[in-house]
C-alpha cells in the first residue's frame, strides 16, 4: 500500500536520480567499532541503476553534525541516502534531524504507531513510551516500509533533492531498499541500466586487462575490472530504452570477453568458485568429499556457506596432525616421515585416501605452510600442496604463494581459490570425455 | 631518519590534536566495488589515542572533488588522514589535491626517487618514467617512509591542520601509521590514553548494561559497551600524565566489572572465543577434536585462523551426511532414524564419538538447521544441538536460534560462539575439580 501512495506521488514521477550521496549515521562507526557495510552495498545498488555516487559521508550521533551533512548533501546530489539514527534511543536522531533541515514539525503517523505495536506483540513484548518515538517523522515524509524491524524509514523532498533514511542493521535495509526505493528509481530513471559481471580466476588482473584493452577503453558498454585474492571479475554496465536492447548491447561484448578469456572463466553476477563447483557436481549427480591441513576448515566452510550443498558435499576432514592423517585418510606413514606433510606425494595421499573412505566421486586435499611462523628454507611460509582425486587417477599441484606470506589469511583464502579452480577444471575435463 | 626529522620539526610539539576527520579516496570504494576498511581501523587507532573524531568522508578519483573534500575537512579539524589516491597512474591524483589545496608547487623529492628505483630494484623490474610520479609531492612536505610498497605518504600543515597522505592498501598503510603518525600523535598528546577491552558473552547486551550501569554513566575512566553475534566488549578508556597513571585509574574499574560480570568474560583486548580455549587447553597440556554438522567446518576454521592451533587441535569432521555420521563418528543408525540428525541424542553421540576417534581429552559437536530452508515444525530453523564430551561424560545444549532464522550466517557464526562458550565453562569447571 505504501508503494503504491509512493508510486502515485506527484514527485515521483518528474525527473531522474543524477546523483546521489549516502550518508552513515553513528558513533560506533565512526569510531571504528563496527564495519560500514552498508554503504558499499547501496552503492553497489545505485551504480547499477545508472546513478553516479559524490560521496559517503559518515558522522556521529549527534545533532549539529548530522543536521549540517544532511544540508551539505542535498546542495550537491539530488538523492541522499541516509543509514542508522533510527532506533528509540535518545541517541537516534535521524528523522529530528531531517525534520530541522528541512524546516518541518515532527508529527505521529498513525500506521507507524501500528506497526510498532505490531512488531512488538510478534515478539511477545509490550512498547515502552520510548518506542513510540519510532512512529515520529517529518511531516509531509513519505514512509519506507520495514517487514523486518520496528523503524519504518522517510522519504521527504529537500531543497531540489530526496532524503531517504534508512535503518543501519543491513538485513532490514536492504529489504527496505529493494522493495521501496529501488522501484521508485528504476521508474524515474530514463530508461534501463543493466549491468553483468563476469568471473575469472587463475589469471592476474594486468593480463586480463591486456587481453581485453579495447574493450575497457570503450564508452558503452563500458567494462570495468577489479581483483581480489586470485580473482578478477569484469563488469559490463550500458543503459537503453528497455531492458530487452540493454540485453542485446551487452551480449555481444560478454561473448567476445568469453572468446578471448574463456579458459579462466568461472561464472556469472553472484557466482563463486565453490557455488559454481555445486552446480556441476549437482547437474552430473556425482559428490565430493575434503581433506584439509593447512585451511583447516575453511574450504568446507565455503562449500556450505550457501544451503544445498548436502547435495553433493557428504564430508570434510581436517586431518591437523599427522596422525589423523595416517588415521582417517590412510596416508602412510613412511610418506611423512620421508617426505614430510607439506608435499606432493601426501597432498596426493590425502586426497586419494578422503575420497575412498567417503566413496565420493571426488577428493581434494589441501596441506601447506601458512604462516606467519613455521617455515623453512625448503618449505616456506606459503608453499602449498593442492590434491585431487578421481576415477582417472590422482594429481597435485604445487602453489607458490610466498608474495603473501606476512598474511595468514591471504595464503589460506588463496590456496582455497586455488583448489577450487583446478578441482572444477578436473571436473569439465572428466565432462569433456564421456 | 624521517622518523627522527618529524621527531623535530619545529611544528610537531605544538600542540596535540584534538579533532580528526579520515578521507578516503577512490572510485572503486565509492562504487560499492571495495569495502573501506582503512576509515574504521584508523578510527579505532585514533579513538585508543583520545584523538576525536568528526566524520569519515569517501571521494572518487576527481581532482575537483578531492580538493574540496581536504578544504573541507580541515576546515572543521585538526588532524588529516587520508588514504588511497598515492598509486602511479593518471587516477591517482592525492598528493596533487594536497599541493593544490596549500598552494604548494609539486617537487621532486630524491629520498622518494631513491625509494621507488630501490623497490623496484628488489622485485626484480624497471621502473617506468610514470613510476617517478610517487616521487612528487607538494613543496615543503615531510615524507612518511613506506617499507613494504612504492608510495611513500607526505604529511603537510595546511590552514591549522595537519594533513597525512597514506596509501590505500591496508598492509602498507597500518605500518605507515603505526611507525610514523602514531608516535607523532603520542608525543603531542598531553599525556597517555589508555584503552583496556574486555570481552562477555553468555549475556545480552542491555542485561550487561544494567549491571554496569554507574560505570557507563561515569565519565574518567569511561566504559562503552558494543554488541554483536552474541558477544558483548566493554571497553574502558583515559587519559593520565603516564601510562602507568592510566594503568593505575583502569584497574580498579576493571576489577570491579570483572567482579560483578566475572561469569561471563573470557578475555582481553584481541582474545577471541577460540583463541581463549587455544590458550587453556595448551595451558593444560589437553586436546580437541571437533565433529560438525551445520556449522559444515567454520569451528575448524575459526580454531585454525591463528597460527599455534596445532598444539591443541588434532582434528575436525565436517560430518555433512548422516552416513558420515556413523561412519566416522560412530553414532548408530538407529538414533539417527529415531531422533533425526538435529536431536540431542546425536549431538552427543557425534561429540562422544570424535573424541573417542580421535583420542583427544574434549569432543565438541554441532548440529542443526542453519536455514534459510530445510525447517520444519517440530525442527524450525534456527534449532541447533551442541555437544561436549571429556572423561568425566557427554553433556548436551539445545541452542533456540530462530530470531535469526533469516540468516544463515548469523546461525552458523552464533552456533560457533555458543559452542565455543560451552567448552570453555566445561574445562574451567574441570579445571577447579583437580
Amino acid at each position: 500500500m505504501q508503494n503504491e501512495k509512493i508510486g502515485t506521488a506527484p514527485d515521483a514521477r518528474t525527473n531522474h536520480f543524477k546523483s546521489a550521496e549516502i550518508l552513515t549515521i553513528g558513533t560506533e562507526i565512526l569510531l571504528g567499532d563496527l564495519l560500514d557495510t552498508n554503504a558499499a552495498w547501496i552503492s553497489g545498488r545505485l551504480a547499477a541503476l545508472g546513478v553516479s555516487i559524490y560521496r559517503h559521508t559518515t558522522v556521529g550521533d549527534n545533532k549539529k553534525r548530522i543536521t549540517a551533512a544532511l544540508e551539505e548533501a542535498v546542495s550537491r546530489a539530488d538523492l541522499v541516502i541516509t543509514t542508522g539514527g533510527l532506533g528509540p534511543t535518545s541517541d537516534d536522531l535521524t528523522n529530528a534531524c531531517l525534520g530541522e533541515a528541512a524546516g518541518r514539525e515532527m508529527v505521529e503517523y498513525p500506521e507507524a504507531r501500528r506497526h510498532v505495536d505490531e512488531m512488538f506483540k510478534r515478539f511477545g513484548r509490550t512498547p515502552t513510551q520510548s518506542n513510540y518515538k519510532q512512529a515520529l517523522f517529518p511531516e509531509g515524509s513519505e514512509l519506507i516500509p520495514n517487514p523486518a524491524g520496528t523503524a519504518m524509514g522517510a522519504m521527504l523532498e529537500l531543497e531540489s533533492a530526496l532524503v531517504a533514511t534508512f535503518p543501519g542493521v543491513p538485513g532490514e535495509m536492504k529489504g527496505m531498499f529493494e522493495e521501496t526505493l529501488e522501484p521508485l528509481i528504476k521508474e524515474r530513471s530514463e530508461g534501463s541500466i543493466l549491468s553483468r559481471t563476469l568471473w575469472f580466476t587463475g589469471i592476474g588482473e594486468s593480463a586480463l586487462a591486456e587481453e581485453v584493452q579495447d574493450l575497457l577503453d570503450a564508452s558503452d558498454p563500458t567494462v570495468a575490472p577489479l581483483a581480489g585474492q586470485g580473482k578478477v571479475r569484469l563488469r559490463i554496465t550500458t543503459r537503453a530504452a528497455t531492458t530487452e536492447e540493454a540485453e542485446e548491447k551487452i551480449a555481444p561484448v560478454a561473448d567476445e570477453i568469453l572468446s578471448r578469456l574463456g579458459d579462466y572463466y568461472f561464472g556469472e553476477d553472484d557466482e563463486t568458485l565453490e557455488s559454481a563447483i555445486g552446480k556441476l557436481l549437482t547437474g552430473r549427480g556425482e559428490t565430493l568429499a575434503l581433506a584439509e591441513s593447512c585451511t583447516g576448515g575453511l574450504l568446507a566452510k565455503r562449500l556450505t556457506d550457501r544451503a544445498g550443498s548436502s547435495a553433493f558435499f557428504t564430508e570434510g576432514l581436517v586431518t591437523y596432525s599427522n596422525e589423523a592423517k595416517e588415521r582417517l585418510l590412510g596416508v602412510p606413514h613412511e610418506l611423512l616421515v620421508q617426505h614430510g606433510a607439506v608435499s606432493e606425494p601426501v597432498a596426493k595421499a590425502m586426497a586419494e585416501g578422503v575420497r575412498k573412505t567417503a566413496g565420493t566421486d571426488y577428493g581434494l586435499s589441501v596441506t601447506g605452510v601458512a604462516g606467519p611462523d613455521g617455515g623453512t628454507e625448503e618449505k616456506p611460509v606459503g608453499l602449498v600442496f593442492v590434491g585431487i582425486s578421481d576415477a582417472e587417477g590422482t594429481v597435485a599441484e604445487r602453489l607458490d604463494l610466498s608474495a603473501w606470506r606476512r598474511s595468514r589469511e591471504a595464503i589460506r583464502e588463496r590456496s582455497a581459490n586455488r583448489a577450487f579452480d583446478l578441482l572444477r577444471h578436473r571436473i569439465l575435463l572428466e565432462g569433456n570425455k564421456t
